[in-house]
C-alpha cells in the first residue's frame, strides 16, 4: 500500500505492507486524514517518532476478525491504546498507560496510508449526518473539548483561549456553549474574524495587553514556546492555565510567579471522541471554515510543506473512498 | 391594570394599580408568561406568598427612568433581587441574599399582570431569533442548566434525571450537550418519547428498577415528596443527588443511608439567564414541544386549573403585545 513514512527528520512517500488485523483489531481503509501541528512537530523530532504518522482520520472498516458488525461502517478512532494490564490501565484508564501506543504518534502506524489497523474497542461509528471532511476533526475537537472535561467551566468563568491557530479556534468555538462569554485572543485579525462569525468574542493580543484584564482560566493553545509566559500574564492570582501546546524541546516557566500567585497549571491532551462526534452531529461547531486545502496522498510533500507554514489552516489528505 | 392575585390559598383576577418604576428600575409590559409548578405550590401555601405570582415571562420595557437604552427592548429577567448591602450580597452574590425578593415568589409582584417593575440590572435582552413563546422558558431553562453550573459534569459522568415533568425534560434536553449519555427516567411513555425525539436516552421507572444500575449523579426533578427516596435508590455510593423539587412542607430523608453511602445532596434553584438565552438562540434545546396550551390572562382560572392537573405541560398566558 502507499504510505507516508517518517524516520528521524526524513519524510517520504513509500510502499509498505498492507497491515493485517489481529484478534481484537479492525482493518480500516482510510478515506481522509488531517495534518496536525503535532505531525509537524514529529517531523522535527518530537517523540522520536519513526513510522507512518497521522492520527486525525475517517475510514471504513474492511475487516474485523472477531467483530464483524463493524465491517462496512464509517469510523473514527480513539488514538490511545493501553496495555490493559498495568495498574494505570486497571485504575485511571488506558489513556495514561505508560506502555501505551498512540496512533501515528508513538509505536503505532497512523493514517497517512491507505490502510491502518486499530483495536475495535477504540472505534467510534461516524453518524451519517457528519461528512468525511468534518469527521476528520473528531480527534482535534475531542482534544478541544477535553478542557471542559478536566476543569469545571461555568457560564460565569472568565475564560480566555490564547492562540488563534486551528486548535485555539476549535477550543473557542466548542467551549462557547459551556461558557458563552469565552474570549479568543490571537494575533491574526482574519482568523479572529472566522471565530467571531461562529459567535466567539475575540481580541487582538496587542489590545488585550493594554487592557490588563485577568481571566479565571486561560487555555494556552499558541503552539509556541513563549505561549506559557503570555498565559501567565493573562491569568488572575489563584487562576488556572490549561496547557495544550506540545513542542519539541523544553519550555521556560517562571516557577516563582506560579507559586506566589498560586496559579494552577494543568496539561491537557486528547479527549472524548463520542462527545466530539455529538458536537459534529448536532452542528454545535462548524469545523469546515478551518479547512485550507485538500491534497491527494500522492501529493503529500506539497501538502506537508503547506501545513508547515506558520498560520496554516487544516490541510486534508484525500486517501480513498 | 388587570392582574392575578394570590392571598393565602385564594387566587383571583383583580384590578391593581399599575406599578411605577423607581430609580434603577424598569417598567415592563408583559407579553407572555408561563405557569410553573412553583406557582401551583404557592397556591397551596408554599413560601406564604401573597401578591401577584408569575416569574417566567417575556415583556417589553416601557419606561426606565435612568436607563433609557432599555426602552422598547424585549426582555426576560433574573428573578432574584438582593439588598446589595449585606455580607452575602457583597461576597457570594445577591442570588442568596437573606433579604432578597424573588419575582412572583417572595416580596415582589410578578408577571401574571399587565405590567411589572424590575431592577434594570436584572434585565436580559431577548435575541430576535428567540420567539416570545420560547423566551418564557428562559427562566426554567436557566434553572435546568444550573445543574451544570454547580456540578462538574463530563461526557463520562453517568447522569440520570428522575422525573419526566416539564423541568425534568428541560434538564435532560439541555444537559445532553454536556453529557450525551444522560438518561431521563420517568413514568410516562409519551413524555419520554418527547425527550427521546430530542436525542435523550430515556427509561421507564419500572424498567430502571429492574436494572439495579447506579448513577454518578442523579437530578431529582419529580416534584414529589417521595422523589428523594427514589433518587437515593438510583445513585451510587459516593455519588451525588441534585435536588430540584420544591414542595410545601417537609420531605423525609434516610439520613443514615446518606451518611453510610457517603452520598452528596445538593440543592439547586435558579440559574444563569444569559446561558439559557444562548441555548434558546442557538437552538440547542427545543422548548416548544413542552407547551400544552395558551390562554388569555382573563381566562386565568381555567389556565391555572389546567396547570394544576398532574402531568400537565407548560400552560402559557397571553397578556399583551
Amino acid at each position: 500500500m502507499r504510505a507516508v513514512a517518517f524516520s528521524g527528520q526524513d519524510q517520504c512517500l513509500t510502499d509498505r505492507e498492507k497491515p493485517e488485523p489481529r484478534p481484537g483489531q479492525a482493518l480500516i481503509r482510510i478515506v481522509m486524514a488531517g495534518i496536525c501541528n503535532t505531525d509537524v512537530e514529529l517531523a522535527k523530532g518530537y517523540m522520536g517518532f519513526s513510522g507512518v504518522p497521522g492520527h486525525e482520520f475517517v475510514g471504513v472498516v474492511e475487516a474485523a476478525p472477531d467483530a464483524p458488525q463493524w465491517i462496512g461502517r464509517r469510523v473514527a478512532a480513539d488514538i490511545n491504546w493501553g496495555c490493559g494490564a498495568c495498574p494505570v490501565c486497571l485504575t485511571t484508564g488506558s489513556r495514561h498507560c505508560p506502555n501505551r501506543t498512540t496512533l501515528g504518534i508513538a509505536g503505532w502506524d497512523g493514517a497517512f496510508a491507505q490502510w491502518l489497523v486499530a483495536p475495535t474497542v477504540n472505534l467510534h461509528a461516524v453518524p451519517d449526518a457528519v461528512s468525511d471532511r468534518e469527521a476528520v476533526f473528531a480527534e482535534p475537537l475531542a482534544a478541544a473539548l477535553e478542557v471542559s472535561q478536566q476543569v469545571h467551566l461555568t457560564a460565569k468563568t472568565r475564560l480566555a483561549v490564547l492562540g488563534d491557530g486551528k486548535l485555539g479556534m476549535l477550543i473557542a468555538c466548542a467551549l462557547r456553549h459551556v461558557c458563552p462569554g469565552i474570549v479568543l485572543i490571537g494575533k491574526h485579525a482574519h482568523k479572529l474574524d472566522m471565530a467571531s462569525r461562529q459567535g466567539v468574542s475575540t481580541r487582538l493580543l496587542a489590545d488585550q495587553e493594554e487592557r490588563r484584564e485577568r481571566f479565571d482560566v486561560v487555555v494556552e493553545a499558541t503552539g509556541r514556546e513563549d505561549g506559557l509566559a503570555r498565559a501567565m500574564d493573562l491569568v488572575r492570582p489563584e487562576g488556572m492555565i490549561v496547557a495544550k501546546t506540545t513542542v519539541a524541546g523544553t519550555t521556560p516557566l517562571n516557577l516563582s510567579r506560579l507559586v506566589v500567585d498560586e496559579i494552577s497549571l494543568v496539561g491537557s491532551r486528547c479527549g472524548d471522541m463520542a462527545l466530539a462526534l455529538h458536537y459534529l452531529k448536532e452542528r454545535l461547531v462548524d469545523v469546515t471554515p478551518l479547512i485550507e486545502a485538500e491534497y491527494d496522498l500522492e501529493d503529500f510533500p506539497a501538502a506537508f510543506a503547506r501545513a508547515c507554514r506558520p498560520g496554516a489552516g487544516k490541510i486534508l489528505l484525500r486517501i480513498g473512498s
